[in-house]
C-alpha cells in the first residue's frame, strides 16, 4: 500500500484534523464524536441539514459542510457507517428550532445507526425528517444495501436542501424538495480498478487488467457485471444508456450533467468523459444546461467514474445555482 | 493501461472538447491550434495574460483559463511543450493594445516555444512580455531543464498577474507582480507511484513497491533521491524541511500553503498531509494565513503530493483573494 498515512488507525480523525485547520474559520471538529460542523452551528434560523456515510467518499460528506450546503457531517470510518450515538450527538449539536433533516444514502448500516439516532433525538424535542437517497441505477439489491444506492446524485440534493435551508424553508418544504431532487436524479459507475482501505492495506477486490466493473458501488460492491476494458466511447455509451433509460429521461428534457471521479483518475479524463457523454446525449435530444466535472463522491484511489443526470425545472436549476461555501475550492 | 481514452493520439483534443462543451459561457475550443481561450477575449482594457505547457498536469493550465486568471493556454501533448507556431497563434488571438504577458514553467521545450513565438508576435507590433516560474527547491538541473523547475507554485504567479490584470494593471506592473510572487514561492513534490502516458501505454518509470521518489518533477524526472516508503509524518517533514529551508521562511512570516496533489492521490490523504504540513510549520513559528488544498498541477494518474509556500504581503494576500472564474468548481 502506497499512501500518505501514519497509523491507518488515524487516517479519518488524521484527515479530519486537516480539514478543520485548513478552514479555521468556517469549520469546527468535534474529535469526541469524529464530526465536522460549521462554525457557526447552530443557526436558529434555519433548518440544519445533516449529512453521514463510511470515511473514504470525500469530498463527500466532511468538505461539503458550510454556508449553502450541509451544518455537519458525521462520518464513520472508511466504508463503515458512523455509530449511531456520534449520529445523535452531531443532531444535539446543530439541532435548530426550525427542526434537522438528515440525510442518508441508502444503506443498511447507515439507515440503521440514523433510524436510532431520529428516535433518541425525538425523545430529546428536536423535530428531526430523515431523507434516503438512492440514485445508483445499476442494481436493485446489493452486498451492503436493500433497494437502490445513494451514490454522487447526492450532491445535488445536498444542494438543493441546503440553498432552500438558507433561504429559511421549513422542514417540510427543505423535506419535499430533497426528495423531488433525488426523484429526478439517476447515476451510474463504473470501476478501472479497485480501491485500497488504509486499514487493509490491499486492494478490496481482484479486478484483472483487462476488465472494468460495470455498475461498480462506492465500497467496491459488485455491479451489473465485469467486462473488457474497451474505448471510452463504448464504455461511456453503456453508462449513459442505463441512466437515460433509468428514470427514462426524453427529447427535451432540460439536464445537470455530472461526471464525477472515482478518487484514482485524472481530471483530464473526466473532462475527456463529459465530452463523450455531451454529445451521446445531445443525439438523443437531451439539452444539457449545468455541468458538473471532478470528484464528488469517490472511493479511496479507485480509478473509474460515474455518471449522474438530474432532471430539471425552474425550481431546481435555481436552487442549485444558489451560492456556497465549502472547503473544497480553488481559490 | 486502464484509462477513460480513445485512440490515444486523441487524448489531448478529445479533453480540450469536453472542457469547452462543459463551458459554453466562458470558453471557446480552437481545434487549429490546440488552444483554450476565453470566450471574451481579447479584451483591450486589460493585458493578456497566456501560458502553455505540456498535456497531462490538469487543471494546470486549460482549466485555468477565466476571469481573474488566464485569458488563454496553449497546450501541447502529454508532456510536450506546446509547438512555438501555436504559441504564436494564441498570442495573436489574444493580443491586447495593453500588451500580453506570457507565463512559462521553466522547461527547457517550453522556453524555447515561447522565445520564438515571442519574437514573432513582437514582429507584428504586438507587446509582450515572458516570465520564468521556477519555484521547485528539488534539483538545480534536471532532465529537460536547465535551472529549476516550475511546478504547483505556477497557480500563484497565474492567480496574483490574473487579479492585477483584472484591475487594469500595466504590463510592467503585471510582470512585476509575477516576478515578486515567483521569488517569494518554493516547492517540493513527492511520488508514490509513476504515471501512465496514454500514448505510451505503460508506466514512465519503475518506482518499486516499497519506494518513493523524493522531489520528483512533474513528468516524472528524478528528483533528489529514492526513499523507503515512510509513515506520512516522516515525507512530509522531508517536504517541509525542504521548502523552508531554501527560501527561507522563518519564524513570523505568514504564508500560504498548498498540499497539490499530483493526480491520483485522493483528497482524503491531501487533507491529512495539509493537517501535518500545518503543525510542522506551526513549530518552527510560520504562520498558515491562506490554505488551498487540492489538485492545481497533476502529472496524470501519479500517485503523490507536492507542498508549496508563498510568503504574503499585504500586495500578494490582496491579489489571492480577488475573485476568479474557471472552470474547475464545485457549483
Amino acid at each position: 500500500m502506497k499512501k500518505f498515512v501514519n497509523d491507518p488507525k488515524n487516517y479519518v480523525p488524521e484527515m479530519l484534523q486537516g480539514l478543520a485547520l485548513a478552514n479555521p474559520d468556517s469549520l469546527r471538529y468535534v474529535p469526541e464524536f469524529n464530526l465536522i460542523m460549521r462554525a457557526d452551528a447552530p443557526r436558529q434560523d434555519k433548518v440544519s441539514i445533516v449529512q453521514g456515510s463510511g470515511s473514504g467518499h470525500e469530498p463527500a460528506h466532511a468538505m461539503t459542510v458550510g454556508r449553502g450546503m450541509l451544518d455537519a457531517a458525521c462520518p464513520g470510518d472508511v466504508f463503515s457507517a458512523p455509530p449511531a450515538d456520534y449520529v445523535y450527538e452531531t443532531v444535539k449539536l446543530v439541532a435548530s428550532a426550525k427542526g434537522v433533516l438528515l440525510l442518508v444514502n441508502n444503506y443498511t448500516g447507515d439507515r440503521m445507526a440514523f433510524e436510532m439516532a431520529e428516535e433518541l433525538s425525538e425523545a430529546d424535542g428536536v423535530t428531526v425528517r430523515t431523507l434516503y437517497i438512492d440514485d445508483d441505477v445499476s442494481v436493485q439489491d446489493s452486498t451492503y444495501t436493500v433497494g437502490r444506492r445513494g451514490v454522487a446524485g447526492n450532491f445535488f440534493v445536498m444542494k438543493a436542501v441546503g440553498a432552500a435551508a438558507e433561504r429559511g424553508a421549513d422542514l417540510d418544504e427543505v423535506h419535499r424538495i430533497g426528495a423531488k431532487v433525488n426523484s429526478v436524479t439517476r447515476t451510474m459507475g463504473m470501476a478501472l480498478t479497485a480501491c485500497t482501505p488504509p486499514a487493509k492495506g490491499s486492494p478490496l477486490f481482484d479486478l484483472p487488467g483487462d476488465e472494468v466493473e460495470m455498475g461498480v458501488g462506492i465500497h467496491g460492491e459488485p455491479g451489473r457485471r465485469r467486462e473488457k476494458l474497451r474505448p471510452a466511447d463504448a464504455m461511456v455509451r453503456e453508462l449513459v444508456t442505463a441512466v437515460v433509460d433509468d428514470l427514462p429521461y426524453t427529447s427535451g428534457d432540460g439536464v445537470a450533467l455530472m461526471v464525477n471521479g472515482l478518487g484514482g483518475t485524472p481530471i483530464g479524463e473526466l473532462y475527456l468523459v463529459y465530452g463523450l457523454a455531451h454529445r451521446q446525449l445531445t443525439e438523443r435530444g437531451i439539452q444539457i444546461r449545468r455541468s458538473y466535472v471532478g470528484e464528488y463522491c469517490t472511493s479511496l484511489d479507485m480509478a473509474g467514474a460515474s455518471i449522474t443526470l438530474v432532471r430539471l425545472d425552474d425550481e431546481i436549476s435555481d436552487l442549485l445555482a444558489a451560492p456556497a461555501e465549502i472547503p473544497v475550492r480553488f481559490f
